[in-house]
């Protein structure tokens, strides 16, 4: 309960380590694990993430933070973080009729393979109420249409006021808009039910079936305005051959996208994943 | 060496495979493996690939087929092809600069591993002619420029007569005109370095590194006049991460390449490739 | 529902093939999918599985088999079986404490996605009861100690009376003693929590992280007297580093289990599986 | 041309990372690249890759070594290693009449992928002479028998002096005795035809075949006294079934040595692998 998170993006520049290492030494933050990547030797983008032990960490958090921004991060002119692992991410998932992304993710929550605390559920459609009620967790419908899209939106983002460091789109039909997206104020992880770039759009299984491709995938990223670009997080395939019909194809994708979903969700939610520019820097 | 391979195609109907088996039977040839496939439980396309032991099968194989088309061939409008096992596939391959493709050919090909006959290397650049020698198999060099590009094209067609089963462009940087394609008289087997229809064209390991997708393929599939759409034989990829550079997604790229083009090399050459519309059946 | 299913094993010789084709045709069932494989091209083992299409298959199904027997059976000397698609197998599921292979089965029986008859739950432990009750699925409760092994034992063969044509242990934390094995007279598949032969017995995970292997795998299996001895049905791995705890280890371990018993509870359901000495083929 | 590399291993303890990555600020040494890893948040084991840049690295790596021993090794207790990336590593190959290892090494090392510096072949058999003459490189014939076995160990380790910091058994099929590998005075990668610890020993295509597994798999690991028994560096397996024989096994088999063993002497020749009781830790 005493473990913390420090995640850091700067320009690469010499001493960082040097730095961050001696503000947590001189701060009896103990060093657990330390990930670092450069995208260049030269003139590159500067990403870490460090895992430390600090006893009486809820009490210094904020201290800590503050410290290093004096100390630290101006020098650098860093973005950074500091998290405790013991106050788990609050997480919305947004659903429409699929089950099994949602169901993945709530089990894995359940028996503690999945760190994070699920306040609710938004789906357009009541299909799904009892699955989410027997775990125990608030379902909560909006019916969308084409006219009543913006209103339904605005009823969300109410929802999601306090409720929400991360919303996941877990087969949630309906395509976001730029400005709910403006306003979540938080990461939307979307997952795409095939291995992006390929088949972007709808009805993907259809498309690698008439394609005559010999492996089917999905992809966890994300959402952005612009639909299908944001940046990947997940991604993974799976072998099929002629004999698939599309339905069959459908039923091994869903197999592939809970799990790729599950780990897009449980790397964020331990701070693993930084973004910088349309990619993801994962540590 | 009594080993013989019929392949069939036709429209699903009733009663083909006692037809085929009971053709067999009379004609003295046992059935040592039998693949089939129909592409709907009514009114498909009906696939099937039969392995068959027939004493003495060089002095009959003429006959067979000529009797197969009476008896079962003509009643069903069957597209089909006798082989025998101990006639190796002719096959020329055409190739740039990138050695990886055609070492591995010629490798898996000398060890017994990939059984056709490599008739001839065709290259528009003289780089990998020492590498060819040492096989024992002959190089020619035909330069090629968007000048002469119609006059080399015409030389390799002529060298072709006689010398190819089967095409094999081991990644051959140049597109093949449409002429080439309908004058060559045998199928021509392309690997694509993607995961195909992402990054379809010119540098897709640029585009996928630029696009940060954490999957990286190859797709072996045979050429038609549209670039990169014809039926696919076999994909495959591999995990990438955010380190990898350019250089080193090619590096990792070129692995799945080779052993992707290998593999639909091997299904061609034992007649398991079946196509239709753009899609395959491999059996 | 007029799909019927035809399994055969026999000793390899000429016109087999024919001759059921032949019945197939002439008793009016068209084939739909056909499966063979032998294992020598002289002198080996004969299997075929072929799936019909049959107007009225309800009715003629116990005439079909009779006159199998008499036209084609006894001439080869074969096992086969006759099954109709639309029944479905009855499944007895037996399980312990943990809940995730179980919960696999039981979702993916309820979507749709695998198509059995799961009659019911029995454990030696009460904790998954709610969980099966919530499939409306009977779920027995029969504790076992050292001391009452064999009367468990009775009580659960008594149970499986007409109620099932396959029993799945889904970590099932028992071993099944070889009397319960010669009573129960259908097969049982179970589900090792590793990558067999490796690591057979209690504790793999912990033995594989103190060998340090860079794989984990688990294996589906039919359970026989000799422990962890039975034919492999299925088998599957995932790749870990010297990153993972012994704990993390189980955890994706779990995710190979269940996706593992998934399959092979599927490709048995289908009448795909058919074993020979201690290997399966599978068509 | 002027990347070093510092690999660090010691007892775990705070102020490490502080402590190296501000003895490399102060020696003017940019962090490129660093990995680290604790077996423990406690009381565990430390292990650090650091790449670095240094201008002139070449005139002052001895002084680095020495300066770091003294103002950072001592206090922390540790084992470290000092390399420049411009001096590859000396590798001797020893190889018995199998060529596929062999040739991968020597054509990814030829093609620029593997950097290495391979001094000489040695073999018990003379098949491969020519192949390894086609890359320049020096092949030593040295003949075993049981009676000669001790004399041509003697042999092996007169020629190692000077000419390797690693030794690769590119399946060599001779037992290599615990005094060679007391003499040895370098590392020896081991490629062992199965997936360890199953099928340990001799024939594992033949064992796998027996045991009707459905993947089979290769390991690299260092060579130890006890055989079979080493640290294992990398492990993967391939699909097979029922349809494959021994012979095609081993020629699938293969294709998964080859590569294992590429990347395991690649990770080895960038300074990744580390070594503790009987696993690796892989930075």
């Amino acid at each position: 309960s005493d473990i913390g998170r420090l995640t850091i993006h700067c320009a690469d520049q010499p001493g960082i380590v040097a730095a961050v290492a001696g503000f947590l030494a001189e701060h009896r933050a103990n060093i657990v694990e330390l990930g670092q990547f450069s995208t260049d030797s030269e003139a590159g983008e500067f990403f870490q993430r460090t895992v430390f032990h600090r006893e009486g960490l809820a009490q210094v958090l904020a201290e800590l933070d503050r410290d290093f921004a004096e100390q630290v991060g101006k020098r650098f002119d860093m973005t950074y973080t500091f998290t405790s692992a013991a106050t788990p991410k609050r997480v919305t998932i947004m659903v429409s009729k699929y089950d099994h992304c949602l169901l993945e993710l709530l089990w894995r929550n359940k028996r503690g393979d999945l760190d994070m605390n699920i306040t609710q559920v938004i789906s357009n459609h009541p299909d799904l109420e009892a699955d989410v009620a027997s775990f125990g967790i608030p379902f909560i419908h909006i019916p969308i249409s084409k006219a009543t899209k913006a209103e339904a939106e605005a009823q969300q983002l109410e929802l999601l006021q306090g409720k929400a460091d991360l919303v996941v789109m877990a087969r949630y039909m309906q395509i976001l808009s730029a400005e709910f997206l403006n306003s979540v104020g938080c990461p939307v992880i979307n997952i795409h039910h095939s291995f992006l770039p390929a088949f972007a759009g709808a009805g993907p299984y259809l498309k690698a079936k008439e394609r005559g491709v010999k492996l089917i995938g999905a992809t966890a990223h994300y959402a952005t305005a612009n639909l299908d670009e944001g940046p990947i997080i997940e991604q993974d395939v799976v072998r099929v051959s002629h004999r698939e019909s599309v339905a069959e194809l459908e039923r091994r994708g869903a197999e592939v996208e809970r799990s790729v979903l599950a780990r897009a969700v449980q790397w964020h939610c331990e701070d693993r994943v930084m973004t910088f520019g349309n990619s993801t820097t994962i540590l």
